[in-house]
């Protein structure tokens, strides 16, 4: 089945809104009930973040794939499988959806629709923590999808709830959730002057996880010999 | 296989109440043991929430479609999926299943079997938010059972593990669940003066859900125009 | 494929006695750990328990059904599907290998290897919560696995991480269990004297589950009637 | 498909080194934000190390196995599954891997990139835990494996989530794993000179589950017997 291109916009547009209004939604409701506790915000700011991904990229994936990322859009067109002027309207979809996903996360908790964020995340431990952790993301993608598809919701999901924890930047991974995160001052909220180095080391991880993923899923010549020496 | 509409009407009875009385039994437990941290018994009460639903949804699917709640019943009835008059029996089976549920969680818990709830949950922000919950769930249920029907018990249960979150009403996205929650005096009830606002929102949301997928999921000319082009 | 019955004995003792392990163990680590917060405590003990279930169930389930549990034995053994000698040994197993699932746990957490629970668990609102959560895992076993058995390691997980939060007793609902959680003074003892009437209201809560189920899943009328019409 | 040795050499050494990456950067994190709280802060350690194995094995599982354990590939080579110089290597791949996984984390989290581990874990219960949790850990493996191979990723994830718990050790389980931890000295760290009794407790408990599994999946001569007096 293959949906017009109208439709395809629109399912990453509605996923990548659904995502953030989950991000920014859930981490607005941990922060009011945690009582001060970080650790427990974040717990109930990871778990709806990793839920939500399962169910979106089950819901859209095969309407457009559920990229709702321009970090994957753009490793799918550098693999040939998203021509470059979808691309291009993939990620405007993506930005548009993410940011209206923060404002009915904003609409919901009765705060103003749009305050750019004030939380700083910069400096080099934070960029390589983005650029680990878009790799990851790429890594885990590239090799499910190649080998047990079915598997990529789930797999996707579990990826983004470990890398909320074991990265120091909370794991944002996604330049259009990272914009999108710019205009709330709420918990997962990010200072606009610290986006675009945050998605220079997400789109620098995806990057280098196509490479990585290139070379290893890559065809080998050892099989075809063993197979002519047991011909012989 | 099908089952005959009394046994039908039984599982969706049965479903509703053991919803109920998870949704209630643990919003109990949870608000007892929390110590006054609310994020923590907010998570006390999702988690015992989404695993039941994946439960019940594998367990009564098969033999009545699993709703549980008259949005979704609403919502196939007008897909012409289920005969209006099995659509109102189905509705008074989940309203009076949920809330035997409240009466269940109340037994074991040693309270009053029915009181009414307190708990003031009015005003536009949370009937926006029940309306995007309930958009969402139809969303999901309508793409993923289009899609891949098998993931459907997981995805609804995921879904609303994120939706305890990520909306300010924590997601009852279920008319029959309020007016069952409407009897409770505990962390999950919801003052009965509350609840009709709560519905309207619910169900306005799954219509809009429902246009929305109708829409995104209808077959599109353009596979059929590329496929003559292709012939030509 | 059919294994012995002295290993199919040797699996019903293993996955008990692991079971057990770990509600003991995660109880005594949980309540170590949580600073007094006995919400924390039952998560560190709830999330454990589920999850194990779902591995033992995998690992055991093929070799001998993977019960672990003297109640669903005799529900099994009453539909027919295993004899009642091999039942009764089914549930000697089942207690030996609990018991040692209690000890082993002491031994990992230097606690003495036996000593008699202390914590009262008794009165009618516990008896019911008993027999609800009993019946609600077998209405779980029989209509998952009638419809879909691949599920039922994942879905018994699932049942019992909900029914420790839905159920006042935190859901023995297993008598072998029940018993080697009066070896214990931790977080999931129970003190022996309660021991009885706790398994009275789990094996009736199973019996329930069965006639439930037996009601509710038997071939029905009304389709070879529809089909007799069509055929006419 | 089959993959060169050094694909497969780099998919032990990644996996492995993602694996610590996260044991050891959600272990900083969680400590970090959990105020103190310690069973708080195992639950952000035991939730992001179970997701990701899920995520590992799914992606590494068809290039080398992913064992990211040199107690499963000695299990491996034992059972003729693994030739004991790519066994060797294997090791060597996990190990280094391992240890850059802790600078990653390091890394990460602006902590200096090597320092050595102070938490004492010595003592034969926290021994016994190693060598329980490391033969339920093979065990899991080898009965999964051989009933329902694609549960494998799920079944490890969730084994390890719940080994956290039910040992006083926190489940290690992973000699690469241990000598990597030993060189940070966050919250999951280990000092160096309990290294190596955790490895032979590890080695030991795998060798265990090889041979209690062994005896419990082999051929029985029962059903054979079966077959005889049917055919007669």
């Amino acid at each position: 089945m293959s949906f017009s291109l109208g439709k395809r916009l629109m399912a990453e547009g509605l996923g990548a809104g659904l995502l953030v209004a989950t991000v920014v939604g859930s981490g607005i409701m941990a922060e009011r009930l945690a009582g001060g506790n970080v650790a427990l915000a974040l717990l109930g700011n990871t778990l709806p973040t990793g839920a939500i991904l399962v169910v979106l990229i089950l819901a859209f994936g095969p309407i457009s794939g559920a990229h709702f990322n321009p970090a994957v859009s753009v490793v799918m067109s550098l693999r040939g499988e998203l021509p470059s002027r979808e691309c291009a309207l993939y990620i405007a979809a993506q930005i548009i959806g993410a940011c209206l996903g923060t404002l009915a996360a904003h609409g919901m908790f009765e705060l103003p629709l749009i305050e750019f964020g004030i939380k700083a995340r910069t400096g080099p431990a934070q960029w390589f923590a983005e650029f680990v952790a878009t790799c990851g993301l790429l890594v885990t993608i590239l090799a499910i999808s190649r080998f047990r598809s079915e598997a990529i919701p789930v797999a996707v999901g579990l990826y983004i709830t470990a890398a909320y924890w074991f990265t120091a930047s909370t794991s944002f991974a996604n330049p259009a959730v990272t914009i999108a995160r710019a205009l709330t001052r709420s918990f997962s909220g990010i200072a606009p002057a610290d986006v675009p180095m945050f998605a220079i080391a997400q789109l620098a991880g995806a990057l280098a996880g196509l490479a990585l993923m290139h070379w290893l899923l890559s065809p080998t010549p050892a099989p075809a010999a063993t197979m002519a020496a047991k011909r012989s």
